[in-house]
């Protein structure tokens, strides 16, 4: 007789990977040729990670700051659930810089990376019934989070002909007595805007409308370049619940050391009398933290890293903004509706009917990476179907290669006009 | 007209903070008296991590090999979701040396701590209506972790008088055709006990029998000082699918470092078919994962670890069992029921009816931090109530000095015998 065993998958698990960047990235990094006697290097457009690359190095600040914690001998135990206090004293005062008002040590909880913010504050939210809104394009991880956790999600959009800003009367009519929260990811990815005073503004009263609270992914925050200074949606706390996910990953280009946070900016005691605050701590309870000597390191870390290093790195990103922007200005099958302004991507529209045999945006992606091993994460990953997310977060040179590849590749497969 | 905001708290996760280790031992720690001119020292008998303490020490070469793999800047970048694949290598590897056959390097996935191995496998087990097996007394985390996933639990006794074996007859009754896995922690926590080749054996065959997995958690493997010799569970895998759960945290006695991982050994691939192995890749993708330098740091700290660090901490651990059985032997109201062999535990009985005005195992303990600065878990936390849970790894001196505190306790509150 057959040995039978009772394990059944659950659906749920084994869809949430198509809503996942990484899984995405890696179907389609499996469509480079690499039994070619000369095979081309990787251009990575794909994701936000641009520590790999020398003109985006980390500063040795930083990295002598956890070397010190692990030599120590101080950061080997378990660290407290909500995180080692010199740590949470030290973002608390960090994000204060901006704010019309001080936080609190314990306004702030560390995480393993912004990503496990996410998954903390989505499990926070998880109540059957419970909707929340999410900006449409958008980093998709939420979704994922959010259908694994029970919870519904809902689209707002983001209109590209309005620099990317929120559709606020399309988020009204969205929500119902239900919804408990918006996210708004802010400097934007995919989109590469930065909001401005204006705008979040009018987000935080709408959202206070409505009822529902505000999460503000700022992993991003601080990486801006044009015209519109980044703002950080706690300095509309006062109209509404604020609670903010950041980390280092992106400002000190270290995303492989996992450290993050989630800040509440609840001067009016919203969120602690809503047991948000309980249910964010209870779910620390029971759940993984950053490396101890990491927390450890966060007070020499940010207090010895120079200004002249942030500089450099927004003007890096400046650079390759650039370049992207004015490359992709002489192919003609793509439009970018605006030039980026923040975080490291732009999105951009690309049009199939001059396209001769591209069916659509995941497979001029995954043609792409064959014949040009070039990685661009596309639209569908983001929810905007046939558009397309470029990292210009590399190497200047690199970049070019990569962008003067893609233009080949779009003449390659244009469509012969009679 | 008042404010109205629609978030409401999940009731489940308002709960399941007493599940938790972390989330009992913090309310005992309240109990402490902090403000008198001469406070005691605290004794933390409560938790396994004795990494602050000079004899706990880690080896050097550990920390060597983390600062080395730091300084490189080779691992800043996010790592593949599954871990760096050097690591896997090593601890297939490492594990292997214990096995009849060969663990692949695709067979180890990488996890930010053993807890998040915990929550990685309650996820995948997720499905409505399945339900789990646990060992009672147990590590109340699976719990935790299951019930917020909506798995049911259901546990089986493992048996004092019987050096805490599994109670198999009452494994088997428990079983329907929705149970899909059973969990063991060898060597035990909370019991301190080491199965033996012959129980394990009779364990697989039982699974195989109701045709659940087993998920054998050993982040205390290798810390044996008794009779039986640590065996994993991953021998029996020709008889039944064995999910390991393992860590460098007790081991390398760094917890606080967040490595761990998943081994799935599957010779027959019964895990792949059955979508186990792409349930847990799909679930990495959308999680957080342990620090990439950490990661990258495996190999030489596998390879470079003396094999004297490890026989002088299991010797340590030798020790201080010992003076824990001792001591424990002259306290009238506390019985042990088999000498500690394993891990850094040991459970024993509390006889209430000896003492005048404690009201349970909690309020024992509550009562001896707030008098004694002792703590310690009550069994209530690991599911056997009016018993204690008492580490003995810390510094012998302090732990000679914690007993007798305890065994003063003990008397100060014996009941009056007329």
């Amino acid at each position: 007789m057959e040995q039978k065993w009772n394990f059944k998958p659950s659906s749920t698990l084994l869809d949430a990977s198509s809503l996942s960047v990484r899984g995405v990235l890696t179907r389609i990094m499996g469509h480079i040729e690499t039994d070619t006697n000369n095979p081309k290097p990787v251009i990575p457009l794909g994701h936000g990670d641009p520590s790999a690359f020398p003109c985006f190095s980390t500063t040795p600040s930083a990295v002598d700051a956890v070397a010190n914690a692990l030599r120590s001998g101080k950061f080997n135990s378990y660290a407290p659930c909500v995180g080692v206090a010199s740590a949470r004293k030290a973002i608390a005062e960090y994000m204060s810089q901006d704010l019309p008002y001080t936080l609190l040590p314990d306004d702030i909880y560390l995480t393993n990376g912004c990503s496990q913010a996410i998954e903390i504050i989505t499990s926070v939210l998880a109540r059957s019934g419970a909707n929340i809104l999410l900006p449409k394009p958008g980093y998709l991880f939420y979704e994922a989070r959010a259908v694994f956790n029970g919870v519904e999600t809902r689209y707002f959009d983001l209109v590209p002909e309005k620099g990317w800003e929120v559709d606020l009367d399309g988020l009204a009519a969205l929500s119902d007595e239900n919804t408990v929260a918006m996210v708004i990811v802010n400097p934007g990815n995919p989109c590469g805007n930065v909001f401005s005073y204006e705008h979040l503004a009018k987000v935080a009263e709408t959202a206070k409308k409505l009822g529902i609270f505000v999460i503000a992914d700022e992993v991003y925050g601080h990486l801006t370049f044009g015209s519109n200074k980044f703002v950080p949606m706690g300095v509309f706390s006062s109209t509404v619940p604020v609670i903010t996910l950041g980390s280092i990953s992106k400002r000190w280009v270290v995303p492989g050391w996992r450290l993050g946070w989630i800040a509440t900016h609840d001067s009016n005691d919203i969120l602690k009398r809503a047991k948000v605050v309980d249910s964010i701590k209870n779910y620390l309870d029971i759940s993984t933290d950053p490396a101890t000597f990491i927390q450890g390191a966060i007070p020499d870390l940010i207090a010895n890293t120079n200004e002249d290093f942030f500089l450099k790195t927004v003007e890096t990103l400046k650079t390759t903004a650039d370049i992207c922007y004015n490359k992709l200005k002489e192919i003609k099958c793509i439009t970018c509706p605006s030039k980026p302004e923040g975080s490291m991507f732009v999105m951009v529209n690309l049009d199939l009917s001059q396209l001769g045999d591209i069916k659509d945006d995941l497979d001029f992606c995954c043609k792409l990476a064959k014949e040009e091993s070039v990685i661009i994460l596309p639209g569908c990953t983001v929810g905007f179907k046939n558009w397309l997310r470029i990292t210009h977060a590399i190497e200047p040179s690199s970049l070019e290669d990569g962008l003067d590849k893609l233009k080949s590749f779009c003449k390659r497969h244009a469509k012969q006009m009679n």
